[in-house]
């Protein structure tokens, strides 16, 4: 037996709007950030779990103080218990009903949530020296239905159609898995369109993007229609007629707006528009969906839980999910969200980028292929190439696909030396605060 | 001009889980708090602004560093001009991109923008010498939808539709002010119908309520569907056929479950059934209203943001709107949920309760008496008789009806003793916490 005996924070922040990396419509001038979190043990391997929220700058020090306020629940309390039943123990923080109402089940107390149970799930990974991947693919659907609250989603996906989804995927998943050790899992990358970027870097970038073997490439959209038609225009041109190329409003436009400019951008075939408008709004995603057919809708990255996903799938308001390895309550809240997903024969196509987003997400989507959906078609994981070197485990892109890793964990652990180095000491926080 | 030198915060906790007042089928053990803010300028006249999210105990503290994270857009401003333009200085908040991510528009860091845009009335309400309601009522139509962030609205509600509203409801301002002076806003109270409370207890304070005039009771129900029955019983033994009984179920139901258990109490007749499944479940909420028509939904005590209120109206899923003083951003955000329940032709009975909700969310609806809906008809607020005390202006009801307070403000500042005596020291916590 061994003991939780503490719940380390940092508040961690990289100064990326220098550079206009990742700007967006939305999104002018991110600090991409990790309030981080360390689960402690007192166990001989010397293991702890690691995990982060990601967060753009501002109100990192918030998403700390959220996780702090998770101490209650895990210090003092003894690991193998927790690992053993880790979908009871999802469920206790989920349903602590004074932290509840802070949500209920969204923003910042949610995903302070999904912080501890991801670093849980590392320390589990790590123990049995395999990646989370591997670990998650190797249980058995019994297992894997326990980790799920199905609470609110039993009018769309029950226990046992779960249950029914993962046992028609069993027979397959070793070969899968030995096809995903071989080959991979797509990727595609949004490297080339952020919006700060001018033509020239747009261009040769995609152009790159291509010769790297990406399966897709993404533009940031949104901000000025003429400036988008030319930008799509040169992607197009660099990139030819039948390259995938997708779109990425980030939340900027009204629902009749959002119909207008995709339809105003359809000619260059936009693989799909993604964020075009609220992410509460699964009625509008849906209007959205019927006004720009064939073009299809993607969203997911800022959906709240699997109630949205829920919705968002019943109400035919998307034709490709993305989901987020830190904006739900963790590794339990998105098996039930890749279930959903597989329930609907929707692709999952995760949102990525930001700090670490790429090195935690993979492991859910590798999971999917193998013993989830069964399935790579249709589905590749955002990239951006970007604060890779700050991580153990960095992701390994090869022939634009990320390879499957090897190392145990979850991939979320920052190199000791990158935390101490970004720690935030206020100095940022001048610079950018409106004083 | 003056500015404001300070944001101070406060983390306020009342140990109301000691009695089971407030105690629901998914809150057991409330501890009634308030993350508590105060906006200080430097103006001669000595008037601070004074809000508060409301919690019920644990995360409080989260709260309170949300608001605190938001003291780099207020503090070393100059005051008059964000009180003349409170629409731009709510979007100025609601923008920040960075802070944005945390949500977006929703949870811990929107109720943060909530408390000081609340905060800001206040100092607003205090130098024109009026209450809020007042204050708001005799505002221009223009002046008023200038406060709307109508982002994401407008395949609802247009800016130009809402002035139609307002306009509409012009000519009778007047007289309505008088007619709510005179006879006050109906309230309809939760005293009798926590779950923690006795039959002997719910039958004696649902014949006080009668007693003292109040327009209708609610109980609390989802635990258990006997014991529903029993209770529901008991409460239409006591209060006769006709009165009106809503009941409430926190949240408790899966889709089906709600309609089944809702039904089951139909020949109770209940006056409306509220929150009985997730509050982000917009299609579930439309699927209840269809099976237990012509049992009517209410919901809107944890709608994270007028977005949600625009699908639910569109939906057709609630038949009253319940809207909620803190839990959206503020003032502002609450006048476009009462525009849009205009537009829908849904009335607004406001949640209230736990700690100074009633003090502050009389203001809204009677702003809407005068200058939105022009109508109580159909319309009550909700109302419990607890921790009043603590307010400077504490609630005022006679005869079943908030009387119109005639003090300058938005009701929410808690006197400087209690405050004091219940600012957070951490002992309850150890209580509370599973260590």
């Amino acid at each position: 037996m061994s003991r939780i005996v503490a719940l380390e924070t940092s508040d961690i922040r990289f100064p990326t709007s220098l550079s206009l990396d990742g700007s967006d419509a939305m999104n002018p001038d991110p600090d991409y950030s990790a309030a981080y979190v360390i689960v402690c043990t007192d166990a001989a391997d010397g293991i702890d779990g690691h995990a982060f929220v990601f967060t753009i700058g501002r109100g990192n020090d918030v998403q700390v103080a959220a996780i702090d306020a998770l101490a209650g629940h895990v210090v003092g309390r003894e690991v193998e218990p927790i690992l053993h039943d880790m979908g009871g123990f999802f469920r206790e923080l989920v349903a602590d009903s004074q932290l509840r109402w802070l949500g209920p089940e969204k923003g910042v107390m949610h995903m302070a949530i999904g912080a501890v149970i991801n670093a849980l799930w590392d320390i589990r990974a790590k123990r049995a020296k395999l990646p989370l991947w591997q670990l998650l693919a190797r249980m058995t659907p019994e297992q894997l239905v326990d980790l799920v609250d199905f609470r609110y989603l039993t009018n769309a996906l029950t226990r046992d159609e779960a249950l029914g989804i993962l046992r028609a995927a069993e027979p397959g998943r070793s070969a899968r898995e030995q096809e995903l050790r071989a080959t991979g899992y797509p990727a595609y990358t949004t490297s080339p369109g952020w919006l700060g970027y001018s033509d020239d870097k747009l261009a040769r970038l995609a152009r790159e993007a291509m010769a790297d073997g990406f399966t897709q490439i993404k533009l940031k959209v949104g901000a000025d229609l003429d400036d988008d038609i030319r930008r799509f225009r040169t992607a197009r041109e660099v990139c030819g007629p039948d390259f995938p190329i997708a779109i990425d409003a980030n939340q900027r436009w009204e629902v009749g707006e959002a119909i207008a400019w995709v339809n105003a951008l359809a000619e260059f075939h936009p693989a799909w528009i993604e964020e075009p408008t609220s992410p509460d709004d699964v009625l509008g995603h849906a209007a959205i969906a019927r006004g720009v057919a064939p073009i299809r809708v993607a969203t997911g990255e800022h959906a709240q839980n699997r109630v949205i996903f829920k919705q968002l799938l019943q109400a035919g308001a998307i034709q490709v999910m993305q989901i987020d390895a830190v904006r739900v309550a963790g590794v339990n809240e998105n098996i039930a969200n890749l279930l959903l997903a597989a329930k609907f024969g929707v692709p999952v196509c995760p949102h990525a980028g930001g700090v670490g987003l790429c090195e935690a997400v993979q492991h859910l989507s590798m999971f999917d292929f193998v013993a989830v959906s069964g399935s790579r078609e249709g589905r590749m994981i955002e990239y951006v190439d970007h604060l890779h070197e700050h991580f153990v485990v960095p992701t390994d892109i090869r022939d634009g696909s990320y390879t499957a890793p090897t190392e145990p964990g979850n991939g979320m652990e920052m190199k000791q030396a990158s935390r101490a180095e970004f720690t935030w000491t206020g100095e940022h926080r001048k610079a950018g605060a409106h004083v």
